[in-house]
């Protein structure tokens, strides 16, 4: 592609957003509805472009060049994919508007307004993995809080992508929304191209591995909201109740592993070492876990379990410089270290943590409100999974993503993270209002900055 | 400097982040009260410090090498400039803190709470002009919002900026704040490699033109707020009131014109070419703005006031490519162009604005209300000036400086944008809470999702 072809694209898309600005947010749902109704009535040739992504796919797992887990994330007839692919588009229509909300207004002075309220960022560029139904998931979302987009998914699932984009368009074009409010795009070259075109685009969201984040993180000046590793930890203190560490340590690694909430690094306070830390090992072990422990973790097994034993299978010991503890495993794997304090544990996950979400199982308020103010990370909790962090488990109703980053959104993205805010400024008096005349000096007019209380925009 | 030191610099700046996350929110007030007493007990050395750097200047000024308003810029000693710069130190310490704000509060299940609380950002890398007082008002918005911050002044104030700084660390040395909580630096060098640390800065904010807010964004992956150009448009629609359009159009250009909120292109519509128009014309030359004007608005003038005349020497016609639309005056001088409709208006600002604040002259509601959502702008008035936006007019009561981004913050940027957030959980069930014990399967529990009102969270 050359990159005049990109800047048809990136243009169109801003030409598209631009235009629907005077829409109805109705005409949004109308939009998602007619996505729905096409998706519907184009299910055999959507399933049968999956089939030739399948069919590519197998070969590739045959040649030894996929994994097996890889092929089976493309299958969209693969359990109740389908029909909840569909229900997302309903589900998201359903959602409340999160455009149009006044977050902050305020009467300057007599007959002058000012209403901050949101609306929706512009342009999206979304790059993502290999599962074809995520264009339809993200597309949603972008509608729904009136954003166009530019998506990317994996190679992979290219042949499906493209059709599920064209019944994208078809619905998008018996509505009011430009049918090019959202396109996608097939390969790495777009998107390179793509990402020098900061005036047309004005947010990326990719969601993989640090590695792509980075990499495009270096070669963009348009922002990113990086949706990365998740290298999770769990702290057990010196009050660490034994049922609740077994329970939210093996809930934590073993709910879901390959998921960028799930526990990588376990800490182990030093005076629970042969009280809680044996019972917790025993049941990650019977779980399937893998321990990679440092010495005194290790040791405190060896002594109650002392090898040849089964369980010790199970456990392996890891040495300086320990990259154990920045790695993210997203297998039945856990590193293992002990920690000789609260303080100790804090410092040790802001140095390892991908900042992500990290848990803490204690007794202790104290303790507790230290871990949750001190862990630099966009979870913090206490006595509760890792694995709850989660925009649907949230509550938001639908997840953009987790966004690894501080800045725009941080943790599970909801709507609300794909909106900005403008601010609307009102003078309603006989001759206009201007600056001017307000200020310290004599004559001069002091601001009001009185309370408006407005969910939305009167004007 | 090598990189090892800016990574020195880097790596305090965040240990003294992390350390100050237990530090109650007092103590931020209490170090601002000891910054401002080593200000005012240092104020001899400050002075002189400042004398330095003026006479270094005045040479400059005197070779044609600097301008006089920059040389103006640099005297810490002009008007009520030191009284106020201690003043501002205390209106910051006064404001509410932005922290530990809950914003979502939802019960997940019986004993299990989540809650999204403001919490600082880390550290900043804040670049900015030549006035030495932005250091010390640059340090205090940093403090009091929790944030820790690396800050590079203007090279002409840099005698003046390392005694502030001085006082700023001694201040924060009398506090449990660390003394590295804030730090400045003086080169370019030392900013690039600065740019290259994203493990230890959280944020850039440059404040200063296009071409240093993308030179930024082109050097870094760390998230970048910017502070860059103002081209700031008004559109007097067929329903302008005459009195109103002069009034907002004359402050918007001439209130303060080197500011980033001052009007750059006037755009007028056909039918109000010979009503409207003159007026303003005729207001705006007795200001003292030279009219950069394409044939058609030029043509209505030159018909009523037909050369020669005084007043035709503030007139100049302007021709295709018609840069001037796109150019940030800074001065008396106004770009002015005819527009045939609403929808045109719209659009040309879209295409030309620097999507900080755009106004609309109208008598007519649903114009007001079109081009305040059609405009994509951060500020988007009706029949008021563009001056107005700016963080004090708006009631923030401090500002950070106006964003022409979109993402985490846009407009004016109070001292809520300087915070992120974070989710804090609690279980105080009798066995802890594990995700896997949730879902739709038979047996599973359902998320209850009640909302909790807390304004703060309670553990």
């Amino acid at each position: 592609m050359t990159s005049s072809a990109s800047e048809e694209i990136a243009s169109a898309a801003k030409a598209a957003f631009e235009a629907s600005q005077l829409i109805p947010s109705q005409e949004r749902i109308n939009a998602l509805q007619a996505i729905k109704a096409e998706l519907e009535s184009r299910k055999d040739q959507i399933l049968a472009a999956n089939r030739q992504d399948l069919e590519a796919a197998k070969s590739e797992v045959d040649a030894g060049r996929m994994s097996d887990s890889l092929l089976k994330r493309l299958d969209l007839t693969k359990g109740d994919k389908w029909d909840s692919m569909l229900q997302g588009v309903s589900d998201v229509a359903a959602l409340p508007d999160p455009t149009g909300i006044v977050s902050y207004a305020k009467e300057l002075d007599d007959g002058l307004e000012l209403y901050r309220v949101s609306c929706p960022i512009g342009v999206l560029l979304v790059i993502f993995e290999a599962r074809p139904e995520v264009v339809v998931n993200i597309a949603s979302l972008a509608i729904k809080s009136g954003n166009a987009a530019i998506l990317k998914g994996g190679k992979e699932s290219s042949h499906t992508t493209q059709v599920l984009s064209a019944a994208i368009s078809a619905g998008l074009a018996r509505t009011a929304i430009p049918d090019t409010y959202v396109q996608t795009i097939q390969t790495r070259a777009e998107v390179s191209a793509l990402l020098q075109l900061d005036q047309y685009i004005d947010l990326v969201i990719p969601r993989g591995s640090n590695a792509l984040v980075q990499n495009i993180q270096n070669n963009t000046r348009i922002p990113v909201m990086g949706h990365a590793d998740g290298i999770c930890n769990m702290f057990l203190d010196d009050t660490a109740n034994v049922t609740k560490a077994v329970r939210v340590a093996v809930d934590s690694k073993t709910d879901y592993p390959s998921a960028c909430n799930s526990l990588e690094n376990l800490l182990v306070h030093t005076s629970v070492l042969s009280t809680v830390w044996p019972e917790v090992a025993k049941a990650l072990v019977a779980a399937g876990v893998q321990l990679l422990c440092d010495e005194p973790t290790l040791k405190a097994l060896t002594t109650i379990y002392p090898p040849p034993q089964n369980f010790s299978t199970h456990l392996k010991a890891i040495t300086p410089p320990f990259d154990a503890y920045a790695t993210e495993h997203l297998s039945l794997t856990l590193s293992v270290t002990v920690i000789p304090s609260l303080d100790a544990a804090i410092k040790f996950i802001n140095a390892h943590s991908s900042h992500h979400t990290d848990s803490i199982v204690t007794e202790n308020d104290s303790a507790a409100s230290a871990f949750c103010r001190g862990v630099d990370s966009a979870g913090t909790f206490v006595n509760a999974s890792t694995r709850f962090a989660d925009g649907f488990r949230y509550g938001f109703g639908t997840e953009v993503g987790i966004s690894t980053g501080r800045i725009h959104a941080r943790g599970p993205v909801g709507l609300d993270g794909l909106v900005s805010y403008k601010y609307m400024m009102r003078s309603q008096g006989e001759r206009g209002h201007i600056a001017s005349e307000f200020g310290t000096g004599e004559g001069k007019k002091a601001f009001k900055h009185k309370d408006i209380d407005a969910r939305s925009v009167p004007f």
